[in-house]
């Protein structure tokens, strides 16, 4: 027990976020933007604990998350327990857990809370919320296509136009022949190549080119010209052996050919995009902010057919992406998208008169039941006060009542940003205030 | 790094849940419904993290919660964090950090979700979620009033009717009168004793009267009397200095007699009402189910106008109460009233030729703008087995298309229930799906 004397802190917790109603709106009105958007594609939502048994991200994820990233700890069971630091493997722990029942295609959403342990600066936090959307079964380009499409239609539907962002198309066989086919690299200068690739753009380019140097000291000259090829010919002809590549280009070529039809033409091959996460298996795209003052990507995902393989389950093909609500609302910010703080509430009711509240509460609930929100003033503040108060909480009418209001069942609708006053009575009320 | 032979289990953590799409309906059902109820009172929505500093919970929660019922850790920086096990300290902690800017009464409401580390034993959880409605800055009864009509409207709103439940009132100042006044308990025996009330109905009769005469001896049997009282005047009459209750009794009939204007009639008196917590000050109450096989309080709330002392904030008058999100799923099952699970998906476009993919694709698009929800069929399936898939997920329209519905831009619905198909185009197609 703490001294009954000390004070306790108003903070949260180190690097995680306290939600007040404004920014419960912006947050609300994230979610239901994006449960539209998903919807719309017939993705069905899906959702699990934020505690998973740690063993779930000790086998596919980067080692980076699961050493120094997560919070796991040891319950008083001493089960070993992870707070999720991405949904993917609980994803693929529920379709893995149902396969039997549940027919292909699935497709599958979710805006769970995840965490990381950050050091939380620049922005960075602890806790965020990401959209999960991925369909599971489909083996064509078609998965990829109707994925990207919605993650443009997300975008879109926050404000964005395509001038403002670009989607980075690669597969992840692109990235392997070449480290494994053309250059010959074992197991684990592979993956260290591929980690450089994948901050190639956080980091100066002669440090790019000193640290390729040092794992491949006799072929990082042409790895550095294959890994800046310009298009598709570019690489190939690079390449040792690039022809073999040929049947991968064709397919990321078709898909740039299906999101052409559907009117998504902002969108480039780069043969550096790798994402993060090692389960990924062939095209991983990457959306990217255009804007000149924050150039980054935003979001990103791509084709994982073997995740399922550690619960022992057949292969299942599947692709999907993530995005994240910090980023989403940063990118409202810098296109000045947001929408302004609304509560919603329709009308206030303010008393005169103590006796008008058996009749205030009684008409407060008719409100309600046509589906209007609605205060009633409960304090004992005098009647300008009540107003005062409803005009700063933004609600756009009220009506004040004492007894002659009670006696007459007639009184005022005055809308506030006006001064305009409607006599109504019960019967005339709720269609005036719609 | 587990043996990458070894395969991992699909189940979720012990004690907490995965919502696959089908209880993923009924939670989204169960919050919308709570949502459209508060916010049509004007409460705004909250929200925090589940991390908080596990100071938080020392001093005022029962002790028994924050010393063995906590998910209590540290993190890597050595500070204590607890995955919140309820949601008003952390309410508190939000009020106090920003009293000056807001203005009173405030009306917040949140439905977090809140962890115990319980023996997962008979439906009982480790996680789970739960309505919170709290009301700050009104000292009446008024505030009383309001939170329990919006607690009778939820029931209603979810199928109950009156003769469902009863409301079951009492005043921590009717319990701490008996328990200090009247039988002049020192601390440590009223807390006992009052541990014991709250326990009451969970065990037998003979239990209790055995327990409170251990504790009191010489008055066991006139406590007993009191605490057996069946109403306002036996009570008074029962008690040493009983008078000195009546204000007490007196706010309490006043605010049966508030409800009782709204329609709210299925409220007694019942001065063994507890609720567990600690930081209660007044008015207590309790939902209790009347389903002769489940009798028992499914949840309550009450006034803690102390609480916001700990962070050193003025006393803030304070009401609400909780509700959880697996009793209300427990009490539409016992009165038959969970809705049936709908995609929400209105119409599945089949492929009777891969020719027809990019006008599928448009056409889905087109479908989607309208705002109705849309799948396209992405596998290699025949027709007949397509549309069996849109069947067997509950889809109610399909649209086939190949070659003849490409090159003339005409096709037809075909409801899946009647088996009626209605010839259209683009132009009247979203007119006859809506």
């Amino acid at each position: 027990m703490k001294d009954k004397n000390s004070k306790l802190s108003t903070e949260a917790y180190r690097g995680v976020r306290d939600f007040f109603p404004a920014d419960m709106f912006i947050q609300n009105y994230i979610f239901s933007t994006l449960k539209k958007i998903v919807e719309g594609y017939g993705y069905l939502e899906y959702n699990a604990s934020v505690l998973e048994p740690a063993d779930l991200y000790k086998q596919k994820s980067g080692d980076e998350i699961v050493n120094e990233q997560t919070y796991t700890f040891k319950d008083r069971g001493d089960r070993e327990v992870t707070l999720r630091p991405e949904m993917t493997p609980t994803l693929a722990r529920m379709i893995s857990a149902k396969r039997r029942e549940l027919p292909l295609p699935i497709r599958w959403y979710s805006i769970p809370n995840l965490f990381r342990y950050e050091n939380p600066q620049r922005g960075r936090v602890r806790e965020h919320w990401q959209l999960n959307v991925d369909i599971f079964g489909v083996k064509t380009i078609e998965a990829e296509t109707e994925v990207i499409s919605v993650a443009s239609d997300i975008m879109h539907a926050f404000g964005l136009k395509d001038t403002d962002f670009e989607i980075r198309l690669n597969s992840r066989k692109v990235i392997n022949f070449i480290l494994n086919e053309a250059f010959g690299l074992n197991a684990d200068e592979a993956y260290r190549v591929a980690k450089l690739i994948d901050r190639k753009n956080k980091m100066p380019a002669e440090e790019f080119t000193a640290e390729i140097n040092k794992i491949m000291p006799d072929a990082g000259n042409d790895f550095l010209t294959i890994i800046n090829s310009k298009n598709f010919s570019d690489l190939t002809e690079n390449l040792k052996g690039g022809e073999a590549l040929k049947p991968v280009l064709a397919e990321i070529s078709d898909l740039l050919g299906n999101l052409e039809k559907l009117g998504i033409t902002n969108v480039i091959f780069d043969q550096t995009i790798m994402r993060g996460f090692d389960y990924y298996t062939g095209i991983v795209f990457e959306v990217y902010d255009k804007n000149p003052q924050n150039k980054r990507a935003v979001f990103g995902g791509g084709r994982y057919d073997d995740l399922l393989d550690i619960f022992g389950s057949e292969k299942i093909h599947a692709v999907g992406f993530g995005m994240g609500d910090v980023v989403l609302r940063d990118l409202m910010e810098t296109y000045g998208t947001l929408p302004a703080y609304d509560s919603g509430i329709r009308v206030a009711i303010c008393l005169a008169d103590k006796s008008a509240l058996d009749f205030a509460r009684d008409l407060a609930q008719k409100i309600r039941e046509a589906g209007l929100k609605v205060i009633l003033d409960l304090t004992d503040k005098k009647l300008g006060d009540q107003i005062k108060a409803a005009d700063k909480a933004g609600v756009p009418n009220v009506i004040c009542l004492g007894q002659n209001e009670v006696e007459t069942g007639k009184f005022k609708i005055k809308k506030l940003s006006t001064g305009l006053e409607t006599e109504v009575d019960e019967a005339t009320l709720v269609k005036n205030l719609k």
